[in-house]
């Protein structure tokens, strides 16, 4: 089969691999159908996170092949898998982070494939992976809303959780990236009235106020603090949702929080400083972030996309074949598109 | 008047100090009937933290004199004090935040009274004060439980609050002084089915089971983590509250508490290292934490006390005549007392 190969720094090609063969009862082989570029991968593409030859952690397919102790996912069903591989069963899936799996690994690695790939074969398949009920016959359109269940819009939701937006909640988005995006969408599914999103891209700003956002901070830093602050009676907002994972980003997110509001920190940390206790006693502000557990959270999540409720597909700016992946990462990484979905 | 003194390191002393008098439209004059030593008072006491001449932040009394412009609070009412000034009006104090009030204070600060002592002048009395219905015919046993609203009880249900304590959650509270012994009570009330209290002392630990621990946990630093993490599955706890405000402390709420859970701390901060967001972002732990916004939390615990749901008086081993603050000081600092009640 063919899959989406890291070369190095600024080269992806596709080459043929071996096809994936069922080694143990626990594993699941999934013929990809959709899959995507994730913002997280231009960091390995851009030379600044190792990772291995095998790429891409966002698919959804239909299952060809199971081991024998797998009982919930079978032959043909159509499945969603997050980012993150999780057994369902230790201390920490049964807390809903499954995240933080025990025996968790990600795609890519352990000998298992990656997202950008003809086929994936996963370990843990019935604790990963999200059966699709109608799956295949719902046709695209909304199969592409499904798509961000993988991971940005799991992640987005996280964010806003760990935020504790709710009914009431005012809350700034810092990050117009699909993430960003999706938080905005997130926040306004759990009832936020008010969202700024600090965007100073006219397409992004338009997507977020699609998804919900009612004011666009057309720019950055201390500038964005102050019009937040001004629009909320000198206040700041309930809660700052980080999607970026920069100290510019998390100085914005602590800029525009209220004191006692909450910061939900959903980008990766690079070289973010460390948090002094005084700062946080100082203003009762509250601090939770990580990967998102998109397995504890696609179920919820499904529902309302499914329901048409729910649908932040239009983060894929571009859809592309497999074979023209090295243009997609091009595409992501000089900001020509949000996000871009492959067709294997 | 009467009023108590520190005059250094270990010595505090009550002496005549003028009468207050009504200068601000704001302020009020209240006689103080009961107040207390706090465990913060002792940071001072011990030569750990500056402190001016008057002290005491935790008192109830009857109203003197009202300013001009005092609408809320009438000569004769019956009323409790939060522990910071607070003017009720600013944007901190309308989101519930009255520990950050813009224009707040501390007692015995700005030329005002504090609170170990016969009267004290305040500013800000609507925004400061809560009324007793009832107050001075509620008999001295309801009294005694309404004190701890002042500081340790509020502070104990910020602790559970900002940890996120609720119906289910399990919850490990680290410290057995006053306000870790309130934060059990206050965790109880919220409907945690599962309440560790970390307590190497035999009196405490009883109180703590009085006010709805579970577990005791008889140890401390990884041997409690152990013993909390064994009981839980082998996972950790829902909420963690910190009431110490040691980097021993701290370091057994982040061992106690599970992949993301919370950790509400409410101990001052001492010699507490910075927090590496790469530690937070690696187990989605929350982390919020602060002064108790009291003047915020009253009203609501309040009503449990009166209605005699929540009775935390337990906790004053003591009670003394304010000519006698020397020894109740010397007293709590050699832990002979858990806390003590003065009586005017």
């Amino acid at each position: 089969m063919k899959a989406a190969i890291f070369e190095g720094k600024g080269k992806v090609a596709v080459k043929e691999v071996p096809d994936p063969e069922i080694r143990k009862a626990h594993e699941a082989i999934v013929r990809v159908t959709h899959s995507a570029i994730c913002g997280s991968d231009l960091w390995f593409y851009r030379g600044l996170s190792p990772q291995g030859e095998r790429i891409g952690h966002e698919f959804m397919g239909i299952v060809e092949a199971v081991g024998d102790e797998v009982k919930d996912i079978k032959v043909g069903d159509f499945v969603i898998a997050p980012f993150v591989i999780s057994d369902g069963t230790c201390p920490e899936c049964k807390a809903g982070e499954t995240r933080f799996c025990r025996h968790g690994m990600f795609f890519g690695t352990n000998g298992y494939d990656a997202g950008q790939s003809e086929k994936v074969k996963l370990p843990f398949a019935d604790g990963t992976l999200v059966v699709v009920p109608g799956g295949k016959d719902l046709g695209d359109d909304k199969l592409r809303a499904l798509l961000p269940l993988t991971d940005v819009l799991s992640t987005g939701h996280h964010a806003a959780i760990d935020a504790h937006v709710g009914p009431g909640t005012t809350v700034a988005v810092i990050g117009d990236g699909a993430v960003g995006l999706c938080a905005v969408a997130a926040s306004k599914r759990l009832g936020a009235p008010r969202i700024f999103l600090v965007s100073t891209h006219q397409d992004r700003a338009n997507l977020g106020t699609q998804f919900g956002a009612t004011d666009i901070i057309n720019a950055r830093g201390d500038e964005a603090v102050k019009q937040i602050k001004t629009a909320t009676g000198d206040l700041g907002v309930d809660s700052a949702l980080e999607c970026v994972g920069t100290p510019d980003a998390w100085e914005t997110a602590f800029g525009a929080v209220r004191i006692g509001g909450n910061i939900g920190f959903v980008g990766v940390p690079h070289d973010v400083a460390d948090i002094p206790v005084s700062k946080l006693f100082g203003s009762n502000v509250g601090l939770k972030g990580s990967g998102a557990s998109a397995r504890h959270h696609i179920p919820e999540l499904m529902k309302d996309v499914l329901d048409g409720k729910l649908d932040v597909s239009g983060i894929f700016t571009e859809t592309i074949p497999l074979s023209e992946i090295a243009k997609g990462y091009a595409d992501m990484d000089e900001r020509r598109d949000i996000k871009v979905l492959i067709k294997p």
